[in-house]
């Protein structure tokens, strides 16, 4: 039942390699291709209309290749558009949604869940509907950060540097004050954050990953559908982005929190 | 010879509404037509080819009307795809480069010119480029402020704010160092943040503003061609955006600095 087929993964732009990063840590026996839409980054402000549209666009690549399955990194495009993907597409397609909403219920102490993520993803709603779907007695607060992204593109995510501290302060004090305990991280960006915001949060708040879970339920559904690779060999991983392949190994670095010695190779996504 | 045929102006998105301001403010008389490419900004750190191509489009809608005149208000498009548009269109295309050194040169009282802006427009060296064309004595030294778009969007423009105030100095620094005399705002966001840098700067530093430069150079060139619309009339303004027309109304109140009660219409730039 071995089966080495790759695993689609796409994002708006480098920050899905968090997930690949936990791919690689968690399976890493299997071949992925990543995608990221360099050119047309950042998907936060855009409407669900030209979401879907581009979302559309980054699967067909990668379906361009035989994949066994698909993770969509983005938050953006998962809050707004994988239903629809999930419809036209005959492989599995995990989102960052609700993997993420489960674990954020089983760490809960006082159902009080506070979420981050771009101003589209919480404007879709998604991890609200997704949270009270699978308990109905959950309280949610869910806030836009729309400056984290360009502040962790832009290397200010370390402890001590006031911009991000700053601004981390802004965006999270209402979450505080509502008595958050559990803090949901709904940006594939937001894990380099994640020493900066826990300071802020202090140790009464569990910090859930969007990246990371989505990850560990890729692992479940593979297993359960043995579609895993065999153990004990290396997988590779293929890059592609839609813009500017020369500077993703220094960006990709940031994010694999690695070096980073493959190159990128470009498409025209528009092709798509 | 009087011409009522509007003026074309277009920006990445709707930072070049600051140079919309000052073409109210100095030819009241005009009807403006402007696209602003919400769905695809940020223009600046896209590829040259990538930027080619979305500016041809930009102009190919704009074009759908009948203008007189196009003002690049885009200071990367300018930087890198200027000679090209007006190789390819038969009209007046004006942008943001020459017009801004020139006044810079006319300014500058030790030859120390200073420039900031987009990544992919310091990358392209056009300022510099021009200013030494334009004198071949003069020293240049660009610095690109990748934070300034996104912090001027989230309302962090203002005197006392800690985080554009500390970005705002760490990108100035070296420019100081140096001993710029003069200092370009090579963005046309960047005229928002000109209480802050002058503040940084101090008085022995004057600032240079392209989107302003821009719109005074494209009132020389109508006047000397016998374009200008007639006097005493009051000129209409449109706008057209490539997504979300429903937040335009808030963020142009900003970059034009009085209350907007014009809404924005949506086209589809993938079709022109």
């Amino acid at each position: 039942m071995a089966d080495t087929r790759p695993i689609g993964v796409f994002d708006s732009g480098l920050g899905g390699l968090t997930a690949v990063r936990v791919l690689r840590r968690i399976l890493p026996e299997e071949n992925l291709v990543y995608f990221g839409d360099t050119a047309r980054v950042p998907y936060g402000g855009r409407s669900r209309e030209t979401l879907l549209k581009y979302a559309r666009q980054d699967l067909r690549f990668l379906r361009s290749r035989d994949l066994k399955a698909v993770l969509v990194a983005c938050g953006t495009v998962s809050t707004t558009s994988l239903d629809t993907l999930q419809a036209e597409n005959d492989l599995p397609i995990v989102g960052v949604v609700e993997p993420t909403c489960r674990r954020a219920l089983a760490v809960t102490r006082r159902r009080r869940v506070g979420m981050i993520a771009t101003l589209a993803s919480v404007r879709s709603g998604a991890y609200e509907a997704a949270l009270r779907r699978l308990d109905p007695q959950v309280d949610v607060l869910c806030r836009p950060c729309p400056l984290f992204v360009p502040l962790v593109e832009n290397g200010r995510f370390e402890r001590g540097d006031v911009v991000i501290e700053t601004v981390a302060r802004e965006y999270l004090s209402p979450l505080l004050e509502w008595g958050a305990d559990t803090l949901i991280l709904g940006c594939t960006h937001y894990p380099l954050l994640e020493d900066v915001l826990a300071d802020i949060c202090g140790p009464g708040v569990t910090l859930v990953s969007a990246g990371e879970e989505s990850a560990f339920e890729l692992k479940r559904l593979l297993t359960a559908r043995g579609l895993r690779a065999p153990d004990g060999r290396r997988g590779e991983a293929e890059y592609y982005v839609s813009d500017q392949p020369e500077d993703f190994e220094r960006i990709a670095s940031v994010f694999l929190q690695e070096p980073v010695h493959h190159a990128a190779r470009r498409i025209d996504i528009d092709k798509y």
